[in-house]
C-alpha cells in the first residue's frame, strides 16, 4: 500500500511538471523544445532560425527546463542552458525584447551580424560552463563545436565569460555555504569529483580501456543512427497537432516514472559493507545506498540509480572506492533502461538536453565493463565509469578536446588525463567510420542549410560558370532605373540581392565608350527601404551625396522593413526613376567564371558570405560584365547534387572502384 | 677556499657548456638560436623562414638546448622543445632530410603545403606538451598562439600528437619509476604539484590578486620593451661576426655564474622551522632549504633559489604549506637578478626559451607581495607565486586561455581555476594597453612579413585598383608566348606569378571576335621547369593534353628548380614558342578593381593566398581583362603606408582628434 502511494505521487507529481514544461512548449514557444545546439551552430554559420533566441523562447525555456528536469524524464539541463545562454546574449545584443528598447546609441556598437554572433557564441559557452563548472571546457565546446568561424578575439571573449560565470557561481556557493539555498551549492566547483584516487597504469588496463573506447563508439553511433529514426517517427506525429505533441510527452512521462519507480523491484536487497565510511542505507535526499524496499542493513542497488535525480545518479555511478556497490544484473537493467528511455524522451516538446542521458548510459556500461572484468584490471569501477561516459559522449557526438576538459573539469582528476585521451580518440575514430555526429544528424533533420568547412571532392569537377548556367539566369539592375521594373523584379523574384550594372558609362580615360560597368551589389531590403521612401527622381540622372546623406540614415537602412507587397505606389510614381548608386555595395566578392565549385566554397564559407558575383572571364565588347550569382543555397552538397546528378554517380563509382 | 674551488667548478662547468651550445649554434645553425617559436609562427603565417627546420637545425637545438640549461642560464627549454617538435614534424612529412629521403610513393600524402603546416603545428603542440607534461595546454597553445588557420580537423589532429606524448612520456616514467634513469621522471606527470592546499576563497584575497594582475601587465609590458631595446642593441652587436656572438654568449655566462653563486652570501642564515616535515637543511641534489654556507639546522634561503636547477627553483619558490621559508629581501634580490638576466641572456646566440625565465620573475613577485600582505591573506604564498607567475606570463606573452590550462596541467589544482581566469585576464588587458605582445615583438625585429587577421581600419579608404595603380603595372603573358619574351620576362622581373591572358580568341557561341580572356595565373617556377625541359614548339598552336601527360609529371613541378639565369638556351630555341595553357592555374582568386584593401586583405589571409589578381569592373573592347596582381608584401600595413602616406597622416590626426 506504502508503495503504491508513493507510486501515485510520485507518477503524479512528474506528470504534472512535464504537463507545464510540455504546455508551455507546445503553446508558447515550440522553439523551445530540444537542446538548442544544432539550430546555434547554425546561427553561427549564417543560418536563421525564426523565433530562436526570442524572451518568449528564453522564458519557456527556463521554466520549462526545470519543469522537465524535475519531471525525472532522462535529459539533462545542459543543452537548455546552452540555448539559455545564448538567448540572453542575443537579447542583450538587441538592447532588450523587441518590445522593450533600449537607447540606440547604446546598441548602436551591438547590432551588426559579427557582434551579435560573437555574443551568441559568448552565450553558448557560459551555457556549457554554468551546466558543468567546466569554464575552460565551455570555451572549447563553443569552439569545437559551436562556432563555424573563430577568431583569436573570440577566444578571451569566450574565456573571460565563462570566467565572470565561475566566479558569479562561486561567489553564489560561497553565500549559500551556511545552507541559506537549500541544495544550491552542495555539490562544489566539482561536479562529480574523483579525485579521490590516485590513477596507477598497468599494462593489464590497456585491452579494457581500448575496449571501452571501441564499444563507445559502436554505441555512439548506433544511437545516433536510432534517434535518427525515432525523431523521424515523432516528426510525423508531431505534424498532426498540438495535442499530439502534449499527449506524446506525457506519455513518455508516465512510461519513465513507471520504469524508474517499478524496475528496483527486480533487484534483490544487498547487505551494507560494514568496511565503508560511508552511510548504508541512506535514507535522507541523497546517498549512495538507497534502501527503498529493504530491511535495514541492506540496500537496492538499482534504487540507488532510479530513484535519484539525474545529476545523483551519475554520482552513484561514478563513486570511488566501492567495487561491490553495484550487481552486474542492475547496471545491465539501468544501461538498458535509460537507452530506451534516452532515444524515446530526446524527441519530446520539452526543453531537453543531450549530454546526461548519454553520460548515463555510458558511466553504466562502463562500470558494467569493469565489474566484468573483476581483479583483472588496476583502476578503479568509479573511473571505468567516467571513462564510459566520455567514451560515449565521443562516440555519439565526436567531440574530443572539448570533451577531455569537460570531464577533466568534471571529475577533478587530472591523472586520468592520457587515458581519457586515448579513449575519446578511439571512440571518435571509430564513430566516424559509421555516421555524422548527432547534432548534424539533426541539422539535416532539420533541414538547416549548414555550410560544411570542406568541399566535397568532387566539386573540383565543376566551375562556378556551369553551376550558374544550370540556374535561372541572372537578373541584374542598371545603375539607374525605372521604378516599375524594381517593382517588377522584387514582385517576380525571390533573390536577396542583385547586380547593378551600368551600361555605356561615360568614357572613362583611353577607353572606347560603350564600356559596361559592375558597380556591385545591391540587397532587397534596401530596395524595398527606398520605394517606401519613394525616393524618386524625375529624370534619369545619377544623385549627389549630400541628396542621399538628407535623406537616409544608416539606421533606415538597417531596420527590417516590410515586405514589397506592401509598398503602395502610384501610376505615375512607377514612371518614375531610382538612382541604386548610393545603395550599392560596390565592393561584393566576386569570382572569375572559370573557378572551381570546390574554391568558391571555401571563399564562400571563409570570408562569410551571402552572395558571391560569378564574372566572365572574357574581356570584349557586348559581354555581359556579370555571369551569374552565387547564394548559399546554390553551394549546398545536395541541392548541387539535385542539378548535376552525374556527378553523384560518378563520385559513387569511384568509391566502388577504389 | 673551499667556496672559491666551487666556485672555479661552476663558473668552469657552465662555461664549458656555454661555450659548446653557442658554438654550434654559431657555427651550424645560426638558426637554432633564441626559441624558434616566432619564426613557427611566421611560417604557419605563410613566411618561410630559410633553414629553419633542417636536420642541422634540429641538432643544433637539442644538443645546444641540453648545453645551454645545464649551464644555469636563465632561460627555458620550452621555447626550443616547441621548435624540436617543428623541425621533426617537417622533416618527417619530407620524409626525412633532404640527403636522406623515403620512398616517393609514401611521401605523396605529405609534400604539400596544408599537410607540411599541419604536421608543423602539431609537432609545435607536441612540444608544448613535453615541456610542460600539458596535453590540453599544448593544444591550446598551438590554436591561441601558433596557427593562422585553425580547421576543425586541426584541433582533433593536435589532440592525438599530445595525446601520443603523454602516452609516451608516461611509459618512460613508468619505465624509470625503479631510478633506473637518473633524475629522470622523478617530478612525476605533474611538474609543479600544488593540490595539497584546498583554496578557500576569502574577500580579503580579491584586492591583492587583482594587483597580482595589473603588475602582472604593468611589468610584462615593461619587460617586452626593455627586451626590444636589449634585442636592438645585440643585433648590432651579432653583425660584428661570430666572434662577438661567441664572446656575448660567454660573457653572459660568465655574469650568470657569478651572480648564481655569490649572491647567497648576501644573505643571512635562517634557522629550521622543526614544526615542517620537510627535511631541513637538504644536503641532497634538490630540495627546498639549501644549508650552503650555513651551521646544521640552518639554510641559506637565497641558496635555495639560485643554486638549483630552474625548474627546481620553481618548484621551491611554488611550494605551499611553507609561509616563513623566504625572506622577503631574499625574494627581491632574486627578482632583480633574474630580470636582469632574463633580458641579457634572451638575445644571445644559444637555444632559448622565454616561459621559464617569466615564471621565474612571475612567481618570486607573486610570493613577495603574498610574503608583504602578511595574515591578511587567506591563500597560501605558493599559490600567490603560482598567479605571480601567469599574470606576468599573460602580461607579456598575452595569452589567456591556453595560458590558464597549460598553469593547471602544472600545477594541477582545478580550484585555483577562477582566480586564475581573473588574473590572467586582468594582466592581458592592462598589457594590451601599453604594447604588442613579446612574439609579435620579436617578428616585428626580424622583418618577417606578418599577415595579421584583421585589417587596418584606413584600409577601407583605399581600392586595391589605386593600390595597383602604385605599382608598377602588371606583366602578363600570352597563352602561347615565345621563349624570348618568356626568358626576357623572368630575367627582368622578380614576381613569382604571371597572369596569362589570350588575345583574340576564337569567338566563343554569341561572341564578337576580339575578345580577349583571362585564362589563369603561371607560377615563375613552372615557367623555369618548362624552359629547363625544353618543352618548346616550332609554331603557334595549343597543345594536347597527352602532348604535356607524356612530357610532365606532377613531381617535376613540385621540385625545387634552379633559376632562371642557370638555364642555357640555344639561338633557335629562342625563337621557338610555348604553350603555356597546361602549366597555367585556371581557378586564381580575383577581386573587382573597387574592392577595398581591407577586404582584399580578409580575402587573402582567410583563404591563404599567394596572389591575388585584380579584374576591372569595366566590360568593353580594348580593356586589359587584368589590372593588377597583389602578393603579400602589397598587403603589409607597413608597405602600403610607404606608397600611400597620406593614409598614415590622416589616420593620426583622426586619432588625435578622437
Amino acid at each position: 500500500m506504502l508503495y503504491i502511494n508513493g507510486f501515485i505521487y510520485f507518477t503524479g507529481a512528474n506528470f504534472a511538471l512535464t504537463m507545464v514544461a510540455a504546455t508551455l512548449c507546445v503553446m508558447f514557444a515550440p522553439t523551445a523544445a530540444g537542446p538548442g545546439i544544432p539550430e546555434i551552430k547554425a546561427y553561427l554559420n549564417g543560418v536563421d532560425t525564426p523565433n530562436m533566441f526570442g524572451a518568449s523562447t528564453l522564458i519557456v525555456k527556463i521554466i520549462g527546463s526545470i519543469g522537465a528536469v524535475s519531471a525525472g524524464l532522462d535529459l539533462g539541463k545542459e543543452g537548455p542552458l546552452v540555448h539559455i545562454g545564448a538567448c540572453l546574449a542575443s537579447l542583450l545584443g538587441q538592447g532588450g525584447s523587441d518590445n522593450y528598447r533600449l537607447k540606440w546609441r547604446w546598441l548602436r556598437y551591438l547590432q551588426n551580424d559579427r557582434d551579435r554572433r560573437d555574443l551568441i557564441t559568448c552565450g553558448a559557452s557560459s551555457g556549457v560552463c554554468a551546466a558543468f563548472r567546466a569554464p575552460v571546457g565551455g570555451v572549447l565546446f563553443a569552439l569545437e563545436e559551436v562556432a563555424s568561424w573563430w577568431r583569436s578575439a573570440l577566444l578571451w571573449r569566450t574565456f573571460f565569460s565563462t570566467a565572470i560565470v565561475v566566479v558569479v557561481l562561486r561567489g553564489f556557493m560561497e553565500y549559500c555555504d551556511s545552507g541559506k539555498c537549500g541544495l544550491f551549492g552542495k555539490g562544489g566547483l566539482i561536479l562529480f569529483d574523483v579525485s579521490s584516487v590516485s590513477v596507477t597504469y598497468h599494462i593489464n588496463d590497456l585491452l579494457p580501456v581500448a575496449l571501452i573506447g571501441i564499444i563507445g563508439g559502436v554505441l555512439g553511433s548506433l544511437y545516433n543512427h536510432l534517434l535518427h529514426k525515432v525523431l523521424r517517427l515523432y516528426s510525423l506525429i508531431n505534424e498532426k497537432g498540438r495535442t499530439a505533441k502534449l499527449l506524446l510527452s506525457l506519455g513518455v512521462s508516465l512510461l519513465t516514472s513507471i520504469c524508474l519507480y517499478l524496475l528496483p523491484f527486480l533487484a534483490p536487497c544487498t547487505p551494507c559493507d560494514p568496511t565503508l565510511d560511508a552511510a548504508c542505507p541512506t535514507v535522507g535526499r541523497s546517498g549512495n545506498f538507497k534502501r527503498f524496499n529493504c530491511p535495514n542493513g541492506y540496500y537496492n542497488d538499482l534504487a540507488s540509480l532510479l530513484h535519484a535525480t539525474n545529476d545523483d545518479a551519475v554520482r552513484n555511478i561514478f563513486s570511488t572506492g566501492t567495487p561491490t556497490e553495484f550487481r552486474a544484473i542492475s547496471l545491465l537493467i539501468f544501461f538498458a533502461i535509460y537507452c530506451i528511455l534516452g532515444l524515446f524522451t530526446f524527441g519530446i516538446a520539452v526543453p531537453s538536453g543531450l549530454f546526461l542521458p548519454i553520460i548515463l548510459m555510458g558511466s553504466a556500461y562502463g562500470r558494467l565493463l569493469a565489474l566484468m572484468m573483476g581483479s583483472h584490471i588496476y583502476i578503479d569501477q568509479g573511473l571505468y565509469a567516467v571513462l564510459g561516459a566520455a567514451a560515449l559522449m565521443s562516440g555519439s557526438m565526436r567531440m574530443t578536446v572539448s570533451l577531455c576538459v569537460i570531464f577533466l573539469e568534471l571529475t577533478n582528476n587530472l591523472l586520468l588525463l592520457p587515458i581519457m585521451m586515448f579513449v575519446l580518440l578511439i571512440a571518435k575514430t571509430v564513430g566516424d567510420a559509421f555516421n555524422p555526429s548527432i547534432y548534424e544528424i539533426i541539422l539535416d533533420l532539420k533541414g538547416l542549410p549548414f555550410l560544411e568547412a570542406n568541399p566535397e571532392p568532387w566539386m573540383r569537377n565543376l566551375t562556378v560558370g556551369e553551376l550558374a548556367a544550370a540556374k535561372p539566369s541572372v537578373v541584374s539592375l542598371g545603375g539607374i532605373e525605372k521604378v516599375v521594373r524594381v517593382v517588377e523584379v522584387l514582385k517576380s523574384t525571390k533573390h536577396n540581392g542583385f547586380p547593378v550594372v551600368d551600361q555605356g558609362v561615360p568614357s572613362p580615360i583611353g577607353m572606347p565608350t560603350g564600356a559596361t560597368e559592375l558597380h556591385g551589389l545591391v540587397l532587397r531590403s534596401h530596395l524595398v527601404a527606398v520605394l517606401r521612401k519613394k525616393w524618386f527622381l524625375k529624370e534619369r540622372r545619377r544623385t549627389e551625396e549630400w541628396e542621399v546623406r538628407e535623406q537616409f540614415m544608416s539606421v533606415d537602412l538597417a531596420q527590417k522593413g516590410p515586405k514589397i507587397q506592401e509598398v503602395v505606389l502610384t501610376e505615375d510614381e512607377m514612371d518614375m526613376y531610382i538612382d541604386l548608386h548610393p545603395f550599392t555595395n560596390t565592393t561584393p566578392y566576386t569570382v572569375v567564371e572559370t573557378m572551381s565549385v570546390a574554391k568558391a566554397v571555401v571563399l564562400f564559407r571563409q570570408v562569410a558570405l551571402r552572395h558571391l558575383l560569378i564574372v566572365p572571364k572574357y574581356q570584349g565588347a557586348g559581354i555581359s560584365p556579370i555571369v551569374g550569382i552565387l547564394t548559399r543555397q546554390d553551394l549546398i552538397a545536395h541541392n548541387i547534387l539535385g542539378a548535376f546528378p552525374h556527378l553523384a554517380k560518378k563520385e559513387k563509382s569511384e568509391s566502388t572502384n577504389s
